[in-house]
């Protein structure tokens, strides 16, 4: 798939359309679509709040009306309130993020996250054009999310329709061998010999401790540590 | 398990501590701990960013020393730069945001959730005390994300361990029954028939025509509707 593009409807606060900017670079996303914005002054909030996407996203935004916008893209409205049920089609069926995500993922389409102003949100007018609706689930004392913190919620639960890898290292390679772990359950039980541990607690205790183990997958490195410090004790033992 | 706490350390801008304040909030989170923050003035950024966090979370924010916050919970720093494997173990292992939810989940344990300053994070002295590692995936290009955003995230993915429901109404129950569906099908191909449509064609449509709804999950409105049109177009044919 396309990686979608955010269009940001008739933002009051520059401050939030360089937030969007900044969590669009931080999750992969690159177009940005402004219906209606704010001035967006280079020595002002916008590109304050940008942090590196002062640099590519924020000036390559680009101004369309909201009726081009719908026409061009497989539109996605993102409200914090929802129809209760199908009575009303304006706000109703909608999707959480997650689910957009794995939908998107299986679709060849040009998608448009549309978010709406402050306060507001996108009206029902606006919403009523799109076709799907998107709904961040949150608390129901306080469902409203601020613009920028639901952008940067949506953008990163729809990361994968964005970028390739992340920043993070693969971690399962670290893991130790089950040679190696299985290394550290004999040295331990040679160690409850030398501190004539009760024979009777014997097969109990290395149960906990291939249950404890077994849960923290630990990694090379951890049990090389924790067989040395098993040799040092051993060593003083003789 | 309880609530995790959320603490914020040497926050230098009042405006992100109410941004956290208010994601605290919109995800159902309530105790915020600052170590070392800035000035909250009622009449400030902090009071602006919070939303209604204004009202509760904001005002009963408590401060604490680093010292005391680790020796009292079990703490998870939040960082965007791991280390690359365990050769080091001041940033390694990590869990992702969405790991640590299905891990807490499952145990009893007092946790505070820990985040650094702004453009640095937690220094290295403070995540080699916490207990366990948090990072969130992102962008090779772009990973560090601004403090406010980065709890918005992490508060959205841990949102189960704070919150029983969300604001969103149940879906399930909207979708049409398999009678009601069955029956919409029975009415197509009525239709089928009644425009001559080709013999040829006619299962190989039908069938697409169930993939299709199959997919779509159609609420039980949506199968009305339809077959209203159906019996409107029927009663033109005779």
């Amino acid at each position: 798939m396309a990686t979608p593009v955010v269009a940001v409807v008739d933002a009051k606060t520059p401050g939030n359309v360089g937030t969007i900017a900044r969590a669009m670079k931080n999750f992969g996303f690159a177009d940005l679509l402004l219906v209606d914005p704010p001035e967006l002054d280079p020595d002002g909030e916008a590109y304050g709040y940008a942090g590196q996407a002062r640099e590519d996203v924020l000036p390559a935004a680009r101004e369309i009306d909201f009726e081009t916008l719908v026409s061009s893209y497989h539109t996605v409205g993102f409200t914090s309130v929802t129809n209760e049920d199908d009575s009303k089609h304006v706000r109703f069926p909608y999707a959480t993020p997650a689910e957009l995500a794995t939908e998107l993922a299986g679709v060849e389409t040009e998608t448009a996250l549309v978010f709406g102003r402050e306060r507001i949100g996108l009206t029902n007018d606006e919403l009523a054009s799109v076709d799907q609706i998107c709904a961040i689930p949150a608390s129901e004392e306080y469902p409203s999310l601020n613009l920028g913190q639901a952008a940067t919620v949506a953008l990163y639960e729809l990361r994968d329709l964005a970028m390739d890898d992340s920043q993070l290292p693969e971690r399962a390679r670290t893991r130790a061998t089950e040679r190696e772990i299985e290394g550290f359950y004999d040295h331990f039980e040679t160690l409850l010999d030398d501190i004539e541990y009760p024979a009777e607690k014997h097969d109990k205790t290395m149960r906990l401790v291939r249950r404890l183990l077994g849960r923290a997958h630990p990694t090379g490195r951890e049990i090389a540590t924790l067989r040395g410090v098993l040799r040092k004790a051993r060593r003083r033992f003789e």
